[in-house]
């Protein structure tokens, strides 16, 4: 086989989280299931080593910094369930599993409202020295009540135009600490003329912006990528908008086609208009896959996951967003429950999407593993149909494999899906750069490219 | 030989930080100096457990926020004899250490300064679940000016009596988080019962001091250690009261007899007047080793340091404290030289303990290592009988060991001095507990003392 085309390439994460459950709902019950030794760095490293196996561009930790209320605000629910809870902090992980791999991405959320993007970016170089340059950080603006209260914030404190606001801001420190602040060649490391660093290439960034000061310069010299490869998932206007500017993967939500088609069509013109190129921008939604050697297998393994899965754990999840159809009777509409809560569609996540679902429909279907959008069970080839399907229908760049069982999840799509997909030139045959951003970029490609916000800060 | 008694046992610790130099001015040249590999994980690994094999308390990993300034607010001395920069976050380090041994504690210093005590309780949570209870936490409060500029806080925001106030209100929102959010057995993980934890034995906190809020619950369930083993460092009369109380084990500075009698008097006084017992805090200077299989090879390995040691770097260390003495003649006593600069004594570091030296003898003495208080050079005997004579003169519990050259300086501890303590009972022959509390208090001390102030938030 030869390699294939990198715009040909689909592109795939592992997205999990330090917790019992995460995007699946009671399957931390599986005995099989190896999630429970969440607490166990050797849990990450085996989990690390099974998508490294699999040629994953990266293992992603996500995060959330409080706990979900659902029912009368209880967290009785998301504690019951494991849903995000407890839950270890993302980066601590990270660096955790970084010796157990050699090539794979190690991405992490981490939030900008809460810490001053200073703290932020030292940890972020941090760990892209430590792991020679294979570092992801997903950005994100914490709206959670429950993180508010945990950091002091009045749940009220910041409009979500605010927060973007200060993330604009943030960003700008990040980047200045990133790219500006050391010059290549700074640190000389000269030891017969005594000179470990060169001062006159290192220099203070003194930002004095509308929510941030600092004057750097860096404590971290410049690691192999400088700014970490960033990730964004803002699905509102101005969410989409710091996406199109300033992400390099996108995460988007799994709507039905029109919606799809929308978000991304919207993504793409928006980065354009950022100067952008169209290969600058790389778009993934989530993909649900259950497969084995054969149709039969992989159908035995659904039916096993689903017996397994509980619908209070969903909505233990989804009710984090405040919307409750337990309150509202069965046979109402879920678009009527949720005006009558007075509550956004484009608020209401997965309730928002299935607006024509009666609520004991949506309460039923909320356990319903087939039901999720970008859902595929079968042997590799009708995988492989699927997603080629799905990449090729919509324009997207990769996926984020949901994870049912560790490692089976993992395992099953690198043994069978990813020898089918090398087959058909849409995988690669093996890890060409060493950095994160050259598995998404391609080999050489492992700093930002020139037309990428941080480029700007630049010394030349 | 026989297990010595708990009492008679010296607590070593290697004291280090993610940066070309600590503590060693100038060696980064050593060729044979692995500290060049600090960036690499590898290098942590093999730290790591050569402290492991010599069987230490822990690896400490120190910290500081900002680069030192000299010569007229300069940061070109410290840059470019690479004391403190370029330096990565500790905690990230200590993460990735963790999978490379399965004894040694890991501690690192975290400021109180800067964040808010939600996110730092977190990573510390998280660091000790990864590693099985095995983390400490040096509890700092920021001075550092550079420090402050970096996180947007006027350099004169704080005086020493609002960090510690600060403090005090961050470490109850911290010992809330640690011991009273998640009672013991809150985590269930019923599989048949479907119940991940009990939500009845979890509790939010709802801290409102007069510096910080939180709501919790912890994001993370009980460590082994719960609240972390506490390290402290303050010398100041508000620093040693802070010390007193909450400190498990305390860094002293090396000063005279004198002083130091003083300061270990006081700190013990102050830990009874809070009802600890005279046990539960242990006292650790920093100590100066050179050793090898014979007098001679120690002092030729000495002479070896000696040669690639600079003055500039030490001066570049100790400049951070804002004194430059090359701005004064060189016949000038030190003594006049800080009343001159207005700078109290206390505030002085190395000058104002040399008081009566000329500014030349000042300087010429920085580059001489047999100058350091508990400096010892030579074969194994020599360097037991003066460490037992140290720790019996000021009853110390035990020290922290400069490190020269990586890993040459732990090796040569681990392989000489070590098996002569050990004969002489005054070293463990093998860890017997599994937390770094363990290591310090004995088996089966995992948690806090019941007279540490932590204690008073446990649910009974």
């Amino acid at each position: 086989m030869r390699e294939p085309d990198q715009a040909q390439i689909l592109h795939f994460n592992l997205l999990d989280m330090a917790s019992p459950s995460h995007n699946n709902y009671g399957l931390w019950r599986l005995p099989e299931n190896q999630k429970r030794r969440f607490r166990e760095v050797a849990f990450w490293q085996e989990t690390a080593r099974a998508c490294e196996a699999a040629l994953f561009d990266s293992l992603f930790i996500a995060d959330v910094l409080g706990i979900s209320a659902a029912h009368a605000g209880s967290q009785d629910l998301a504690l019951q369930e494991g849903i995000h809870v407890p839950e270890l902090d993302p980066a601590v992980v990270a660096a955790a599993v970084i010796p157990a791999t050699t090539h794979l991405g190690i991405a992490v959320t981490q939030s900008c409202t809460y810490e001053h993007p200073f703290a932020l970016a030292r940890r972020m170089a941090s760990l892209d020295q430590l792991s020679g340059g294979r570092v992801g950080w997903n950005i994100v603006m914490s709206y959670h009540p429950n993180a508010n209260e945990n950091f002091g914030f009045d749940p009220a404190h910041l409009t979500s135009e605010e927060r973007y606001d200060r993330a604009e801001d943030f960003m700008e420190v990040a980047y200045k600490l990133f790219e500006q602040s050391w010059e290549d060649g700074a640190v000389v490391a000269d030891a017969d003329a005594g000179i470990y660093a060169d001062p006159a290439k290192v220099h203070r960034i003194d930002h004095s912006g509308p929510h941030y000061r600092c004057s750097g310069p860096s404590l971290v010299d410049p690691s192999p990528q400088r700014t970490p490869l960033l990730f964004q998932a803002g699905m509102s206007d101005r969410g989409r908008k710091f996406a199109a500017k300033h992400a390099e993967v996108v995460f988007v939500l799994n709507r039905n086609d029109e919606s799809m088609h929308a978000v991304i069509r919207d993504l793409r013109e928006q980065a354009a208009a950022f100067g952008r190129g169209p290969a600058e921008l790389k778009i993934v939604p989530q993909v649900n896959i259950i497969t084995g050697e054969t149709a039969a297998e992989a159908r035995a393994k659904l039916d096993r996951y689903q017996s397994f899965t509980r619908a209070e754990g969903y909505l233990a999840h989804e009710f984090g967003r405040g919307f409750d159809p337990f309150a509202f009777p069965r046979t109402m509409r879920v678009r009527d429950a949720l005006e009558a809560a007075g509550q956004a569609r484009a608020d209401s996540g997965a309730y928002g999407r299935q607006p024509d679902l009666t609520i004991g429909e949506l309460i039923d279907a909320a356990a319903d593993l087939s039901n999720e959008r970008f859902f595929v069970c079968g042997d590799a080839a009708a995988v492989a149909d699927k997603v080629e399907e799905w990449a090729d229908t919509f324009g997207l760049d990769g996926f984020n494999l949901r994870n049912y069982s560790h490692p089976h999840t993992v395992r099953d799509f690198g043994e069978h899906v990813v020898p089918e997909l090398q087959r058909r030139g849409r995988y690669r045959l093996a890890y060409e750069g060493s950095t994160l951003r050259e598995h998404v970029f391609g080999a050489g490609n492992f700093r930002v490219a020139p037309t990428h916000p941080a480029a700007a800060y630049r010394r030349t």
